[in-house]
This record gives structure tokens, C-alpha cells and sequence, in this order.
């Protein structure tokens, strides 16, 4: 099973020649989520042959610019495109104006439904849920009012061993306990324990996306034990003072909330312009938490390889 | 003198890999006249090197996001460079609110003044005129309100022969007329014939951009014998039937109107999405206007050399 996190955009606020504004994609299974959407996110989507007709739902974490100045753009090229299929949008409630006074400006009316889901700022919120998944909301500490995004893979059932239900005559009826973990005793009395007619399902994925905020020690149960974390990371330590200013992040401050909430693999990004060179932002964080790496423009971090 | 044209988009509605939404930037002089501004122009001027600085007067044909959609990160970016003169906004009226709405989303406030000039689209206006340059917007026929720009240098003053003020006692107060072209009788009676104190100035420049259209005649008067025209050509001749439908324009239709304008050189662009070879395009108008040119990312149109 696919579960990756693309990224599309790692800039803050001002992109750089070789980095754009924030934006991922978040690959489950080929189902793809959108987070945040800067400027030029279309055009990296197509630079790195994400399926446009893929993403069915996108995530905002917030209106300054460098987070949804790309979004407008991508729904008329959806548009364009001829897509019929739904979209739903989780994003503060300005949000909606902005975008229909810009339907109302250039005339056009989407051929798809685009369907506005208003983001609760204040506290933790589930966005989404079905069978494999939840998606929750959570406040972060910013400027304006801003949230991190959690996407928890659901534990999913025992899966039949190969072959299994060729050579044993197991009644339909009893699949959904067994898939459960129960026992199962044949008609001619033979105990087929669990664990010889099942396997294992792969273990639920977890990602958590925080960007942008202020050291934030309110987050660490929140995203406990995620297996991936992105955590913002806009300054070195030295400038420390202009990220609480500000309310960004420092490297070490992003790795030591990695660190405090016991995930296993951070990346940062979300760079200040002010860095050419990433690296030192790296070595800074990976002082307090290892398993750190940087977001660079189209590097996949698959999470089934951590 | 510099006067150039420099493209930095020149795709249609939908961006490709390799083609921007439309943007270009007009240098007169090293004043920076920056004309419509579609999504990822900001990265555009970073890649070819265009100083943010330089640009006080933008132009915004009309509001499909194609030619708009990266303004409002361009705003934000010369605020967070610490911008503190002013930008001129010359735009269709609701482009005003888009902009505020978005800045209150942001709970910004622009550190520079940003001076919205309402763009009139049913007829010829003037919106701009010093000592040195006119400009003037004009109706294009699109599916909803578009304009046309003519920029035209002023005829300038003749100017004095080297070193002819070191050789000859001329008043300041007879400089005004020598430089409108008169005679001067010295004070020992000698005339100078202006034809020998004084060389022809430059000649003025102009520059004609119409995108988006359908095949207008009525373009013809208002941009005659303009130097360079740059005219849309969304499709190939054989999809004239769809270029009449959405208003848009075949490249042997931008030809047309090129040459019966009789302006020196054209300028296609605004290419559809379906055409990844562009030399087709380039072909047809040839056979109507021999000097005839694909804008291309990048590409630099100095009208000195047309």
C-alpha cells in the first residue's frame, strides 16, 4: 500500500528562484490529498506527474499567501480539464468568498461541485472519515488563524492466508469473525487457530502536517507517535527571536517537537529565502533529533521506508 | 535607448510543463511596464533576472485567472521585500475587491501605496502620459470585459551637436526653440541652420498588446503601423470554428490584422494547451505576415533591432 508525502512547494513566504510556495501531496493508496496550495502548485503537479483527476480533496492551512495563492488556478484548470467529479475543500471561511469573487469575475460557472468545508480554528476537529481513514484538524500558533492537518490510517482487519479458502470450506458467514482474529472449528471438529489461516494487515500509516507555527509544545499529544511528521522549520536558531516574532519555527525547535512527541521521521521545510544552503538547517535540527531530512521540490518521502 | 519586450507566460487557460499563463514585461528605458501578470510570474522574473524594483506600472487586460492570478503574490512579495514606493494598478474594477478581501484574509497591510487605476473597456482611454510615453487601453472582443494596451513613446526634442554649445555663445533662453527645430542668428549675425547644430532625436517607439481576442477589424485603426504587435493565436486555422466560439483568435487571424495594420513585426502567443510544437503556428502566420514571431519564455524583443 502506497502512503507518501510529495513535495510540491517548500518556500515560505517568499519563493525563491528554486523554491516555490508550500504545497504537498499526501498518496494513499493512489487516493491523493493536497495540502496547502501556493503559487505554481499546478505547475509542479505537472512537473511531477501527479494525476490531477486523483485528488479529490484539498486542505488550506491557512490564508496568507504562500498557502493558496496556487489554489484558484488549480480549480479552473480542473475546469478546463472537463472534470465532473466532486472536490471538497477544507479551509477557513474567507476562503469561500475569495473564491466565488473570482468565479464571479472572469463569468464561470465550475462544471465540477466544489464542495466548502469551513475549517475550525480553535480546536481539534475530525475534517474527514471513512473506512481507511481520518482526518483531523488541529490549531497551530500563527499570526493568523491557522491549523495542522493529521491523517491516521484506520488498523485494518486479518487477511485469509493465500490459498486458504480453497482448501478449507469456510462457511461465508463466518469471514467477519474470523477477519477479527477469532478462531474457526470445521465441520469435521478441526480448531483452525487464527493465526495459521491469517496474516497480519499492514500496519496503519500516520503523517502530521505543521506548518506554519510557533514552538508549540500543545501540539506533542496531538501528533504523538506519528510516523511522519512535517513540522516548519523557516529559520536557523540564531534567529530565533524573529521566529517568535513571527510565530515560525526554528530547525531545532521543529526537531525538538519531533523529539518530545516520539514520531519516527521529521522533515522541515518551509525555508526563509534568506538560505540558499539548507544544510546548516538540517545539521541544527538533527542535534536534537536524528531522523530528520529536509522537503526539496519533488522528493517523495515514503513512509513504508522510514 | 532600451525599449524591449521580454515574455515571461505565453500558454493559454491551461498552463503546460513548459508554458507559463500569460505575463511580459515592456522595458522602456529600464522603467518596467509589467503586463498582465498570470500565475508564476513572480518565479518567471527571478529566472530572467527582472528587478522587482523597477516595476511601478501594471496592466491587467481582464480578469480570467489566466492573466491575473499571480498578481496578488507579486503584491505580497514586494511588501515583504520592504517596498515602500508606490504601484500603480491599472485593471478591471473588481480586481479591487479581490485584492482587499485577500489582504484582510491575511490581515496584512501593504507597507507601499497601491494606486488602482479603473480600467475602462468599452472604449479608447488614455491611462497614463509623461514628457517621455502614452499609454492607452482599448476594447478587445472577449467573452467578458478585455482590453488591449498601446504604449507610444513621444516624438522627442532634437538635440544639440557635440560639443556645439562649447564652440557657440548661445543664450540658455533660445534652447527651448533650437531644440523644436528653428534657426539661430548669433551676434555677429551668423545663422545656424538647425539641420547643423542639432541631430534627430530617436525615433519614438510603440508596442501594441492584444490578448485575449476573437478576429476584430476594428483593432486595425487603433494600432496602426504600431512597430511591434503582439496578438493572440490560440489555435491553428483548422480550429477557427472554435476560436470564433471562445473568442480567441487562429495565428493566421493575428496575421491578418498584423498586416493590415501594417505594423513592422508581430509577436503570436497565448498558445492552447494542445499544441506542444509551436512552429505549425509560426508557419500559418507566415504565409499572411512574413515578420512574424513566437513569443517563447524568456525571449527578448528589442524593438531597436526589429
Amino acid at each position: 500500500m502506497n502512503f507518501s508525502v510529495t513535495i510540491l512547494g517548500c518556500s515560505s513566504a517568499t519563493p525563491t528562484l528554486y523554491r516555490h510556495p508550500s504545497a504537498q501531496i499526501l498518496n494513499v493508496d493512489e487516493r491523493l490529498f493536497l495540502i496547502d496550495c501556493g503559487e505554481g502548485a499546478q505547475m509542479q503537479m505537472r512537473k511531477f506527474k501527479i494525476k490531477f483527476q486523483r485528488i479529490n480533496h484539498i486542505f488550506i492551512s491557512h490564508l496568507h499567501g504562500d498557502h493558496y495563492l496556487g489554489l484558484m488556478g488549480l480549480l479552473f484548470t480542473f475546469h478546463l480539464l472537463g472534470r465532473t467529479n466532486e472536490v471538497h475543500l477544507y479551509a477557513p471561511n474567507e476562503l469561500k468568498k475569495i473564491i466565488d469573487m473570482q468565479l464571479s469575475a472572469s463569468q464561470a460557472q465550475l462544471h465540477f461541485p466544489l464542495i466548502f468545508h469551513t475549517i475550525k480554528t480553535d480546536h481539534k476537529k475530525i475534517l474527514f472519515e471513512d473506512e481507511t481513514i481520518t482526518i483531523h484538524s488541529f490549531p497551530l500558533q500563527h499570526r493568523i488563524p491557522t491549523v495542522g492537518f493529521l491523517f491516521e490510517q484506520k488498523k485494518q482487519q486479518r487477511k485469509f492466508k493465500k490459498d486458504i479458502l480453497l482448501k478449507e470450506n469456510i462457511p461465508h458467514e463466518a469471514f467477519e469473525r474470523i477477519k477479527a482474529g477469532e478462531d474457526f472449528t470445521t465441520s469435521d471438529g478441526r480448531i483452525l487457530f487464527n493465526k495459521d489461516i491469517t496474516v497480519e494487515p499492514a500496519k496503519p500509516h500516520s503523517y502530521a502536517y505543521c506548518s506554519d507555527t510557533g514552538y508549540d509544545e500543545s501540539l506533542i499529544p496531538i501528533i504523538r507517535k506519528v510516523e511522519l511528521l512535517y513540522h516548519e522549520a523557516t529559520f536557523m536558531q540564531e534567529k530565533v527571536n524573529s521566529a517568535k516574532e513571527k510565530l515560525h519555527s526554528t530547525a531545532i525547535e521543529a526537531a525538538s517537537i519531533a523529539h518530545k512527541a516520539e514520531v519516527k521521521k521529521l522533515v522541515i521545510g518551509h525555508y526563509s529565502a534568506r538560505y540558499d544552503d539548507l544544510q546548516p538547517l538540517l545539521n541544527e535540527a538533527k542535534t536534537v533529533f536524528e531522523n530528520t531530512f529536509l522537503a526539496e521540490e519533488g522528493k517523495i518521502f515514503d513512509i513504508n521506508i522510514i
